[in-house]
């Protein structure tokens, strides 16, 4: 057994010109990832006759489904119906249906229909209409030589309802493979390493197969089976997993596919521990990104952004000697920071961090990217110092994401 | 005169999986269009040899530039300069100050080097390395036959300061089409009513361009004039703003290309005035959003994440009545942090939001989206309620946006 294979056609000058994302065929690969249909690629092309053609002859090569998006307006440059119908020698036929549906849209919403769109109601004789409830642009489902063409429009707000109720049955008739899979996060070693000492048992060839997704501080291990039966498809999985647990299990975090935020909120919750933060250089950012947490209100107390001395003297009560001796990015102004802002509000971990972003500020003892970070809570304090390279942005970055490694390291143990 | 044309590869697993968006090529063929670049197709391929050769090829024959983005990481999976040198019938050969640099990269940041890294010091030897300050992976440039091969490293944070200090430097060798052009910042209009007041103003096609950009609360206009001669391009870029300005002259904040975090930083320091935010719901965003500017630190003196009530309370002095008659959500509370946050530390201005980021929380009085936003300054308190929608994120953003929105507009009255 094989996956079926999709390529994925953008259509618009708006995607070339950079002043859109396409994040469609993020969405889209996302889903047929989930059925088990390999995505082999992604295109965009103008709004252009002979680049359209030529990239549909080449995907209907080497695929068994495409997916289009885009390019089904009612201006002139909206062309991909026009041109998929040209391939397939077809012609386009007024689709009574929809014709229907785009003039009642219009009377519903009380605007004026131009002439326009009723070539949104066309369709290739031998294809037939999706209905799109969000707006006046049908999709349309064509098969040809056993290849599956689907045209969704370009919005995001119409694509996906239309690929959830539309498209997804229709691929069901034509796909027998299932798929499963599982995600394991691990932190506090590098990829390459990681990597290295897994060896053989990264092999993104085998079913099932092992995938690492590397960020700042973190990897994650998603393993993929394919197959037919859900059963054994579940029973692989773990069968890899537990070949890969011997080199992982120091550095496991999750293996429910959550953010380390959320493992976060959800350990301080399990422990009915609260929170409290002290940012300099990274702002905000530590805080901003647990609140992103729904439920984090409910152990995350406050975070005093102490941007400056004055800040961190008055507000969580570091003495004003520590600053002077030892400087505010120091060993003892972070383990001033965590203690200070734990104990001006009672929580019962207090997370800090000081360093310098850049991309002045920097000397010889302590270059731009010297970071603290410290957590403390009810018994200790525990300082680490770290030198991380790169832009401003970079370096808050990594001092954000290692601040939470620490923290969650500290609430594991 | 004809314009350049370039093609995106982007190479990655990740991509295809739905697992990471493309915003590389969103950001590439933003800038190559500023160069008067065409980009003619973006491409995602797997991490597969012979897919990436086919789509080296067909790149080739149709464009004098191609971008690559990732694939140059250091595992066996990542093939984009070994299937590109291959293409090019060249070897790889070991680049001396790529290996130096990423021994002392490895040195600086105390990380085990793993013999894979070796690996990213490799060039083909017809190319050169291009220096990436911000991780291992250096870029490649490579020409042959008349086509300008860029080879970038995935991630954005490595891929965008490369692209800026080492691809637009070579481009611009390579390209003699001539730009110029001028970026007017406005706020307190909608996209759509401004562009319907502009009218044909607003036209694509013409010579110079003007093309609208629009996020929450901000729409920037880029006027961009091509041609040969530098003199007479800036001639046409301000004649065209000229035109411009009788629409947009209320709403303009910025005619430097400057983002709001940095125009606010600028007009403090320029008052000699400094700031404190006291957030709730945006948790952070603020504080992070305006340290990421270098100099926020000489006006920017703290900021309270007044995430419970017993911290709006007991640090920046909120009554508590006002919480129990209001709620933390209302009018008054925003009012009472802004000044409380203001005479905490007396700084000049002070900066609030509170408000229900959702998914839960919300009532019919104050559903989910509700925001409040509070300016203090010297004499006055001024708040404003928006009821936002989308997500927790969604809405976390643009109460961030519309702080620094309100906050400016309070600044330049």
């Amino acid at each position: 057994m094989k996956n079926l294979k999709c390529e994925i056609i953008a259509v618009g000058n708006e995607l070339l010109f950079g002043e859109t994302i396409n994040t469609n065929a993020t969405f889209l690969s996302k889903q047929m990832s989930v059925l088990g249909i390999e995505i082999t690629k992604h295109t965009v092309v103008a709004d252009d006759e002979e680049m359209l053609l030529s990239a549909i002859k080449s995907a209907s090569e080497n695929n068994d489904i495409i997916l289009f998006s885009g390019g089904l307006g009612p201006t002139d440059d909206d062309l991909t119906k026009e041109v998929v119908t040209k391939f397939l020698e077809d012609d386009l036929v007024v689709d009574d249906y929809s014709l229907k549906a785009i003039l009642d849209y219009f009377e519903i919403n009380k605007i004026t229909m131009s002439k326009n769109n009723e070539k949104q109601a066309l369709r290739p004789s031998k294809g037939h209409c999706l209905e799109n409830i969000n707006g006046t642009a049908p999709g349309i489902y064509v098969e040809k030589n056993g290849v599956h063409y689907f045209l969704l429009p370009g919005p995001p707000n119409e694509l996906k309802p239309l690929f959830y109720n539309k498209v997804i049955p229709i691929l069901n008739e034509v796909n027998d493979m299932k798929m499963y899979s599982k995600t394991i996060s691990i932190m506090g070693i590098g990829e390459s390493l990681i990597a290295q000492r897994l060896g053989e048992l990264l092999s993104n060839d085998s079913n099932p197969k092992v995938a690492p997704y590397a960020s700042p501080g973190i990897v994650k291990f998603k393993i993929t089976a394919y197959g037919e039966d859900d059963e054994n498809l579940q029973n692989m999985v773990e069968n890899k997993s537990r070949e890969l647990y011997p080199v992982l299990k120091d550095y496991i975090f999750t293996e429910e596919n959550k953010s380390i935020e959320e493992v976060i909120i959800d350990k301080l919750k399990s422990l009915e521990k609260t929170l409290s933060i002290a940012e300099s250089c990274t702002g905000g950012m530590i805080s901003s990104a647990l609140v992103d947490i729904p439920s984090a209100s409910e152990v995350f107390l406050k975070a005093n952004i102490t941007y400056s001395n004055a800040s961190k003297i008055n507000d969580i009560g570091v003495d004003a000697n520590i600053i002077s001796e030892f400087g505010a990015v120091s060993e003892q102004c972070a383990k001033a920071m965590a203690e200070g802002v734990k104990n001006s509000c009672g929580s019962d971990y207090g997370l800090s961090v000081t360093g310098i972003a850049g991309p002045d500020g920097g000397s010889d003892e302590k270059p731009v990217g010297t970071v603290f970070i410290a957590v403390a809570n009810e018994k200790n304090t525990i300082v680490k110092k770290y030198n991380f390279s790169g832009s401003r942005n970079r370096i808050r970055f990594f001092a954000t994401r290692y601040a939470l490694v620490n923290l969650l390291k500290n609430l594991i143990n």
